[in-house]
C-alpha cells in the first residue's frame, strides 16, 4: 500500500490580488520539492525548523520567475504535523501559477480542498471539531461567531465532549460488570446511581442540541423572515438598512437552490433575511407550492418583519396583518411595518395603528410607521434589532452547538441515552419487564459511538470527505 | 524634525477570502509594536531575524483572537530597510481587522498605498524604477510582460541608464574642462569625439522611446480597434474570443473614463480591444465628437478589426470598409471581418469579398468570412492574431521601457542632447555662429538630470506621491 504521506501536495494559500502571496507545500518531501526550484544561500534539507530564507526561483529555462522568502516548518511542528514550507512570493497570479506549475513538475500534487487541515487531523494536531472550526474561524463575521469557532478550535467543545464520555465510559464499566456476574443474579450497580448518572449526560446532552438554536443564529445569522406583497418595500428596506450601517452584505444561497438569503451585519449582529414574498390565498397549485415555502420559512423564523403598505386599503392591510399574526407563534418576535407612511396623511396612519392594536398585545410584538425609500423611522428599527439580539454576543461563555453534523450526532446519542434511561426505569418499577442490561449497554455503546464521531475518534471516509470537501483550497 | 522612522507602519498584504491572511508591520519600533499583541515562547525583540515564531493574540479583554505564525526581520534584511514583522493569521476578515486595530491602538499607523516599497526605496533597497516595477510584477498577467517587470525590478534598466549617465558624465567633464580654460581659447576636447559620444548616447535615447510602443504593447495589451456599427457583432465577437479560449478578462477604465476597454489573454499575448462604434458621416454635433474620438482611437491602435455585416446592402458594406481603409495607416494591421456569413447565401459572401479585394493589396490586410455568433471562422482569426502578436514574447530580451513617466523623462533627455548635439555642429562648420559651451554644458546637465529622475536620484515629494499612490495597500 502507498503510504498517503509519501505525497507532497502544494496550494496557493492567499486568495488572489494582495501585495503578497503565499504557497503552501506539506508532506514526507516537501523541503526536497521546494530545494528544486528555489536558488537560496543554503539548501532547504539543512534548514532548521522555524527559519527563513530568501531566495529565487527559476523557470526551467533560466529565467528568473521571482524573489521569494521561504519560510520552512519541520514535523511535528507545523500545521499539518508533516514537513512543510511555506513560499511568500509577489502577489501575481501569474507568477503563483507558475511556482505551482513547478511545483507540480517538481513531483508535488494539488491538495484537495482542506487537505492540509485534513492532515493536521490525520497527524493528531487536532480532533475533528476542531478542523471543522478552522472553516468556521475563516468564515465568522462578528465577534460572537469567531470567540465560539475560536473556543471550538482550542478545543473546549472537545473536552467537555470528553467529560461527557469518560461518564458514559463509567456507567458502561459498572454495567459491563453487571453483565459479567448476571448469571449469578447480583445486581453490582446501583440502579439510582446509574438512572442518575445517564441523567446528568443526557441532561447536558439536550443543553448543547437547545444551543444549536442560538449557536447557529450567531454563525448563519438570526433569521428573519419579512414578509408582505412584493411591492411593499422589502428589498428597499434592505437597502436602506445597509446604506445606514455600512454594513456587510453577501449573498447564500439558501437550502432550495432557487432562493437567495441575503446576510447584513448590523452593528455587530448578524442578520439572515429570508425572501417569502406573496402570503395570499391562491386557488393556483404552484403558486401554492411556493406559499407554502413561504410558510415553512416562516416558521423557522426567530423574528419576522411584517411589511405592510398604507397606501393600500385598510381592510386588506389588517387582513393581511391578522393572516401573518396567526401564523407566528409566541417563541417568534414580530415587528410591524407600516411602510410607505411618508405619502399617506396622518389619519390613515393613525387608523391602521388603531386597527392593528389587538395584535400587538402578544409580548414580543411591535409596530413601527416607516418609510423605507425616505429612510423614515428606520433608526428606531434598527435599534430594535440590534438591541434584542446583542445579548446573541454575551451568551458565548457556554458552549453553543453551531454544526448541523454535530447537531445529529448528539440527537442520536441522546435518543440511544433515553432509551437507556427508560430502560433502567422500567427494569426498576417491574423487574419482571426489565430490559436486559445487555441491550442496555448496547444502547450505551451506542450513545458513545455518537459522541465519538463529533470529535473523529470514530470516522469514515465518507465523513472526512464531506466535511473537507466544503474547505477551500490551501486551508 | 519627527523622524519619519519613528513610524511603524501596518496593513494586511494579502487579499481577502484565503486561508490565511498576511499582516505587514515595519518600522524602528515594529518589534516592540507586535510584542504588546503577541504571546509567544519568547520575546520578539529578542528574536533573530530570519525567525519564526508561534504564538497567539488575545483582545484587551483577554479573549483570544488567533493563534498566528510571526516572520522577524531585521534592519537592514528586510524587504524596506526596517525592523520588520509579518503576521500570518487564519484568512478572515473579521481577525485581520481585529489585528490591525490592536496594532493602531498600540501606536503604529496604517500604511498608505505603496509606503512599504516607498520606504524600500527611500532606505535605498531600490532604485525608483525598480520600486515602479514592484506594481508591474504584480500586475503582469503574461510570460512577456513578467519578465519585462521582473527585469526592471532585478536592475536591468537601471544598469542600462547608469552606463548611459557615466556616458554623458564623461562628456560633461571634457565639457568643463574647455569652460575652465576657455579664456585661454585652448579647445581640449576633440569636438568629433564630443559629437560622437553624444550621438551614441541619444541612439541609445532613442531605441528606448521606440521600444515604448511594443513595451505598452505588452505591458498593457496589444491595442486593437474593433470598428463597426454596434448591430455588426462587436460584443458577440469579444464573447465568443473568449469563450474559445477561456481567458482572463478584465475591464480597464479607459482614458477618458466614459470608455471601457476589454483585455483578452489569447495564448499568452494580451489585447486590449477598444470600443470605437459608430464611424460614419454625422451632422449632429454631439455625434461627431464621438466619432472624432473613434477616429483618435483608431489611429493609436496597432491592429484594427473592421466588423462588416454580411447582411447590410454591398454598397453601404464597401463604403464602410473604404472608409477605414482610408484612416488605417501602413504600420497598422487590418483585417476585415465579413461577419454574419451563416446567414447569407454564399453569393452575397463571394461578392463582398470581391468588391473588397482591391483594399486587401496593401501588406498586413486580411480578410475572414465568420460567424462571431455560431463561432464560425474564429480559429483562423485567433490563430492570426496570436501568430502575429507572439513574436512579443522573444523581442524581450532588449530592454522595454512601459512606464510613460519613463516615456516621458527619456524623451526630454534626448530633446535635450539634439540640442548639445546640434550646438556642437553649429559651433564646428562656424566657429562665428558657436554656441557657448557653457550653454551645451547646461544642455548637458539637463539630459543628466531627466535620465536621473527615472532611478530616482533627482525625486520631488509629488513625483513620489504619484507614483506609490497608485499602489495598493500593504505592497
Amino acid at each position: 500500500m502507498q503510504n498517503l504521506f509519501d505525497n507532497t501536495i502544494c496550494a496557493p494559500a492567499t486568495a488572489r490580488g494582495g501585495a503578497i502571496a503565499v504557497i503552501r507545500v506539506s508532506g514526507l518531501h516537501a523541503l526536497r520539492c521546494v530545494d528544486g526550484i528555489f536558488s537560496g544561500r543554503t539548501s532547504l534539507a539543512d534548514a532548521p525548523g522555524y527559519s527563513i530564507h530568501y531566495g529565487e526561483i527559476h523557470e526551467a529555462d533560466g529565467t528568473l520567475l521571482d524573489e521569494v522568502v521561504v519560510s520552512v516548518f519541520r514535523a511535528p511542528y507545523s500545521y499539518t504535523g508533516e514537513n512543510a514550507v511555506e513560499i511568500a512570493c509577489h502577489g501575481s497570479e501569474y507568477i503563483v501559477s507558475r511556482i505551482l506549475s513547478l511545483l507540480l513538475a517538481g513531483g508535488a500534487k494539488m491538495a484537495a480542498p482542506g487537505e492540509f487541515t485534513q492532515r493536521a487531523f490525520l497527524h493528531g494536531k487536532m480532533d475533528l471539531s476542531q478542523a471543522e472550526a478552522v472553516a468556521d474561524v475563516i468564515a465568522a463575521q462578528t465577534a460572537a461567531a469567531h470567540r465560539i469557532a475560536m473556543k471550538q478550535l482550542k478545543g473546549g467543545f472537545s473536552s467537555e465532549l470528553a467529560g461527557m464520555r469518560a461518564e458514559l465510559l463509567h456507567l458502561a464499566s459498572l454495567m459491563e460488570l453487571e453483565l459479567d456476574f448476571s448469571e449469578e443474579e447480583v445486581e453490582f450497580a446501583d440502579r439510582t446511581q446509574l438512572r442518575e448518572l445517564v441523567g446528568n449526560v443526557l441532561t447536558h446532552c439536550e443543553k448543547l442540541i437547545e444551543s444549536f438554536h442560538l449557536g447557529n443564529a450567531i454563525k448563519n445569522g438570526v433569521p428573519v423572515a419579512i414578509v408582505g406583497n412584493t411591492n411593499a418595500g422589502k428589498s428597499t428596506l434592505l437597502n436602506a438598512l445597509l446604506g445606514e450601517s455600512r454594513a456587510i452584505v453577501s449573498d447564500i444561497p439558501g437550502t432550495t437552490r432557487d432562493t437567495v438569503e441575503e446576510t447584513l451585519n448590523l452593528d455587530g449582529v448578524l442578520f439572515r433575511f429570508i425572501d417569502t414574498a406573496g402570503l395570499r390565498d391562491s386557488d393556483d397549485t404552484i403558486e401554492r407550492i411556493g406559499i407554502e415555502r413561504a410558510y415553512d420559512k416562516l416558521a423557522t423564523a426567530q423574528l419576522v418583519l411584517a411589511m405592510l403598505d398604507l397606501t393600500a386599503p385598510p381592510g386588506e392591510l389588517l387582513a393581511s396583518a391578522q393572516n401573518i399574526a396567526s401564523r407566528v407563534t409566541e417563541d417568534q418576535q414580530l415587528i410591524f411595518l407600516l411602510n410607505k407612511a411618508d405619502v399617506v396623511p396622518v389619519d390613515v396612519n393613525a387608523e391602521a395603528r388603531r386597527a392593528l392594536s389587538p395584535l400587538l398585545s402578544n409580548p414580543g410584538r411591535q409596530l413601527y410607521a416607516i418609510s423605507a425609500k425616505a429612510g423614515v423611522g428606520l433608526e428606531d428599527l434598527r435599534q430594535t434589532l440590534t438591541t434584542t439580539w446583542r445579548n446573541l454576543d454575551t451568551a458565548s461563555e457556554t458552549t453553543l452547538v453551531t454544526n448541523t453534523r454535530h447537531l445529529e450526532a448528539l440527537q442520536n446519542a441522546a435518543n440511544a441515552l433515553r432509551r437507556v434511561r427508560d430502560g433502567l426505569g422500567i427494569a426498576d418499577a417491574d423487574p419482571a419487564q426489565g430490559i436486559p442490561t445487555d441491550l442496555l449497554a448496547q444502547d450505551l455503546r451506542e450513545s458513545l459511538y455518537h459522541l465519538g464521531t463529533i470529535v473523529g475518534e470514530v470516522s469514515t471516509d465518507e465523513i472526512l470527505g464531506n466535511i473537507f470537501r466544503n474547505f477551500c483550497i490551501g486551508k
